[in-house]
């Protein structure tokens, strides 16, 4: 099996012990690594849980049962498979919504745990202590961390590193993952984040502070030659492709700015609107124009979107940090009126201090400016803080103020559902299935509304990312204002990204590279003969068995929907400008051609994927 | 006993239990209550740990055998006694200094503790769990406050008035606290302190969130007719006073900014000279005519010197706080180089929100500045952060960074003296025996330098005023830039000031009054007839048993010093201009008149002073 270091590191922190388990080729076949062995995994969990008697729906996100899964695939850490740097968090259930816990990073770490000696690190129970993890060199020691609860990420980082005197990684938690924020983070290298779902809180309920990776064995291609030969193949066409070969390096992933608020769909002020007048205030342009230093790519990318920035001065001044990226920039700063680059560098770089998810984040705090604005928020919760629109102090104490849960960032740390049902208007919740969804609004970008509402782990916009051919033309032009026609590319683009996140590798090398670039890359890699067809099956086999954990913690097409207003509120101005989302109708013809039915797999479909249950 | 209300609460909470005392009517004529009681309770508690193997150097500040005192006197919460709103707090030791813990505070509290029928609370023991007391009528219950812990003092108040459901007082501790911050203070009423030596690093480790009190009973003067004659007069004279009848009232405490500045000795980032050509931005006048909404005093409070403030809009902006007061505005401002008020005020409400003694937690950020200016604090403890003097931004964040130890906060938390030897200076800590000095520099007013050194507490101001007459020149004008005649200065207002803090009322009333308005007012209070002689004496007796004390923990002429800076620097500029404190000379004169030996008091001296061992 080139490709994988063929080891399993299951860690149960209750009783303190570890064992190592090896990969089964067998699964490894149809699920490839990743999000899709993880999956597996955590049907596999789900099924010895239900044999003791504790059912999917008993499961306490923050207790004893839920597993937390780090996985790289069989590209991660492969020098020259296109931006191989990533890895691939899950839990059985995210505090923050109830459905499956799920979130990806960039970084180094990713790498790190295969030259550690492992594929797949398995963290079952919960320490009374704090303790972290160290990885080196094909063992693993859980230690005492007790001198770490309460560090930040870079603190954190900083110490581990130096205590393993060699080249390392480290995953951690900051103080919002101990303090059991509902959309915490783990961080990696810093300020990389596995940043969705809550996946840090979980962590931090297990009291694990940390992982540290270090080791010196490398995966390897199983034919070098094909391998070389299909990868330069494959980065050429990332080099001459403007988005992947230019665009994101230039401006990072915040080039989208301009371009989504120019569609009309760049959610303003909590989704009033879409558009922002001010939004180039904002921009990937201004950003490097004004704040980049450099870029910082993960390992062994050739993209490089990453940014390295600085704030020399002001209220707001940080002498170091990187990013924000696009998703964190609309967020913390166009979701919530703010149009002060500065202060959403600094808001951004709190985030990544003490590990919380932007989109979260950002999207929870514009709904409270929403709430305060409509009066629903008495004063007296808010410490003398104005939680008008647009207030960029507000902005960046309130992220402060719910990594620490200090005031009103105890209500703020619930995230918005439970924020905006608490104050008396769930229906501001811009949520599917309790996750804040990001920087597109599908009244305007008619594909990724559905690929929102039929995410398995809620609002998410990096399972089925119709924007490429909505907005960028990639692979083809699609019209982003119709609702026709949809279905066929969310699922495709589902069932894809399902095997990118399996392969583990960076998503943007898919605006220039497809299936038919992966299937004889893997094939190389590991020795097996993937074909195109293989390859989606795959990745269709990973979103149904997915799909079929989130049925059973009660997730079917009731779930599967928009907030309120993308589908009865029209958009007031902007390039899509009247637009709501018809969702019934594209739903209808995704669970048709998924061969769902009430968005459970049928049997049928899931015999033909070979999903035994 | 006119004026007391008889009992002492006992609260044990390694046990869970309460039990009500009786106040000694023997004790009560030799330390009157307060600050005087509380020692007499200290030193008695030492004396039984001893019998039990327990020796005074070996008590942890922050362990079970430090008790915590609440201690109102004669006057609190008798309306017409001038500015009765008062209540003292101490300590066994301070976890910040390892000498004997003493704080002060107004507001309401002490009053309230009265009326719920208690003239001293006193807390012993630790418990695993977060409790409160709740003290109403006569009566107490230890409450459970798994609820409360985490929140910060405005919500704790708040939370646990709506939950008396009737007129009461809260005195809480903050994150702060909870976190043992070494200089945590303890809150009341929202914005008043009990704010020096960590007292609320003390309750924290207790786990006690607060004690509310509540109740209807109301102590009564003994002769209700003299004292109405008596009190009348003292108020006429507080009225009459430019300073308690105008000046406190029209701006605040910090109508000092400018007149320390002017003589030279407002000590500007970190004591390195004495005159900041800025002051005037960050005054009182300032203050009042753009921020000021209006003036909040203690209960029964004719000065009402408390400010109430607002920032409109901004990075700095909040719609309502309180304060700062004169000694925040120096340590926040002035000390640190910072010249933006608005900052100030933010700073100063986080130190409020999170219950931090502001004249420790600014000298320790203009600490941290020195260091840093000086190369000796490297940048990846920073954060980011700029630690140079004067920039705002750092100042507002490394105070809620303190609260919560968040990255370069957990340096900061261990106050100056730890901070600057830790990065190697320890010189560049401006403390006494630990604790920060205050808003003046001895440089350019000699008796405090000396009332600084000698102080048992620490580098306190509020033990021996002198700045009364060498700067406002009340009773009378003294020259500040001579250390000739100060010792009998020193010690007549550290005696008086005893009495003050026993008493318990506002030591601001000594503007206007003094021991031959004391003594008949208390006289006809307490029914019995006290001398000014009686008074003085007790006041020296307090401070000698407070000496014997500290004394016990190992603090004597070696530690009665100042900061070599002070000794050795001399002033660059301004009205004192080439000055040093000739501490030695002082000092000399001063233990001649104390009756002490290298700091210790000698037998004769507590033989004279009936003080029992």
């Amino acid at each position: 099996m080139g490709g994988y270091m063929g080891k399993i590191l299951r860690v149960d922190l209750s009783s303190g012990t570890t064992k190592i388990e090896p990969i089964s080729e067998e699964i490894a076949r149809k699920y490839l690594g990743g999000k899709g062995y993880a999956t597996y995994m955590i049907y596999q969990k789900l099924k010895s849980l239900e044999k003791e008697g504790i059912y999917p729906a008993d499961i306490d996100p923050l207790g004893e049962f839920n597993d937390l899964i780090f996985a790289t695939g069989p590209a991660t850490g492969i020098a020259g498979f296109p931006e191989p740097g990533r890895y691939h968090v899950m839990t059985v259930r995210s505090p923050l919504t109830g459905s499956i816990g799920s979130a990806n990073s960039g970084g180094k770490f990713g790498p790190y745990m295969k030259f550690a000696g492992f594929d797949i690190i398995v963290v079952e129970g919960k320490s009374d202590k704090p303790v972290y993890l160290e990885v080196v060199d094909g063992s693993a020691e859980i230690k005492d961390a007790s001198d770490l609860w309460g560090r930040n990420v870079f603190d954190t980082t900083r110490i581990l590193s130096d205590r393993v005197g060699r080249r390392c990684s480290v995953a951690c938690i900051g103080p919002a993952g101990e303090n059991l924020v509902l959309f915490a983070n783990i961080m990696n290298d810093e300020h990389r984040a596995a940043g969705r779902t809550g996946v840090g809180a979980v962590m931090g309920s297990k009291k694990l502070k940390a992982i540290v990776c270090a080791g010196n064995t490398r995966p390897k291609p199983e034919d070098p030659e094909k391998f070389r030969e299909e990868s330069k193949k494959a980065n050429d066409k990332i080099k001459q492709n403007p988005l992947t070969g230019e665009g994101l390096t230039k401006y990072g992933t915040a080039i989208l700015v301009n371009v989504i608020n120019n569609a009309g769909s760049l959610p303003f002020k909590n989704w009033q609107t879409g558009y922002n007048p001010e939004a180039d205030k904002i921009s990937g342009e201004t950003l490097a124009e004004k704040y980049l230093i450099k870029n910082h790519g993960c390992w062994g990318c050739t993209i490089t979107c990453g940014r390295v920035t600085k704030v020399e001065s002001g209220p707001y001044q940080i002498l170091y940090s990187e990013g924000p990226e696009y998703e964190s920039i609309w967020s913390l700063g166009n979701a919530t009126g703010v149009t002060d680059l500065e202060a959403i560098i600094k808001a951004n770089h709190f985030c990544d201090e003490y590990g919380l998810d932007t989109i979260s984040m950002g999207s929870t705090i514009a709904c409270a400016m929403e709430l305060y604005e409509k009066g629903s928020i008495p004063e007296e919760y808010l410490q003398g803080v104005d939680l008008s629109f647009g207030n960029s102090s507000a902005l960046v104490e309130m992220v402060w103020r719910t990594a620490f849960k200090a005031g009103f960032g105890k209500y703020l740390a619930l995230g918005s559902k439970r924020l905006a049902e608490m104050f008396g208007h769930p229906e501001l919740s811009m949520s599917v299935k309790g996750l804040e969804m990001p920087a597109y609004d599908p009244r305007g970008i008619k594909g990724i509304g559905l690929t929102y509402a039929t995410a398995n782990r809620g609002g998410c916009h990096v399972t089925g990312y119709t924007v490429a051919p909505e907005i960028a033309g990639l692979p083809e032009k699609i019209d982003p204002l119709t609702e026709e026609g949809k279905a066929q590319w969310v699922k495709a683009f589902q069932d894809f990204t399902c095997v990118v996140n399996s392969t583990v590798n960076c998503l943007f090398t898919t605006f220039a590279i497809g299936a038919e670039d992966f299937a004889p890359m893997l094939s190389a890699v590991t020795g097996w003969d993937f074909s195109v067809e293989e390859l989606m099956k795959i990745g269709e086999r990973i979103y149904n068995l997915e799909r079929v954990i989130i049925n059973k913690f009660g997730f079917d097409a009731k779930d599967d929907t928009l907030p309120p207003r993308l589908l009865k509120e029209a958009l007031p101005e902007g390039a899509a400008k009247g637009h709501v989302v018809d969702l019934d109708k594209m739903k209808k013809e995704y669970y048709e051609i998924r061969g769902w039915v009430d968005g459970v797999p049928t049997e049928e479909k899931l015999k033909e994927l070979e999903i035994e249950l």
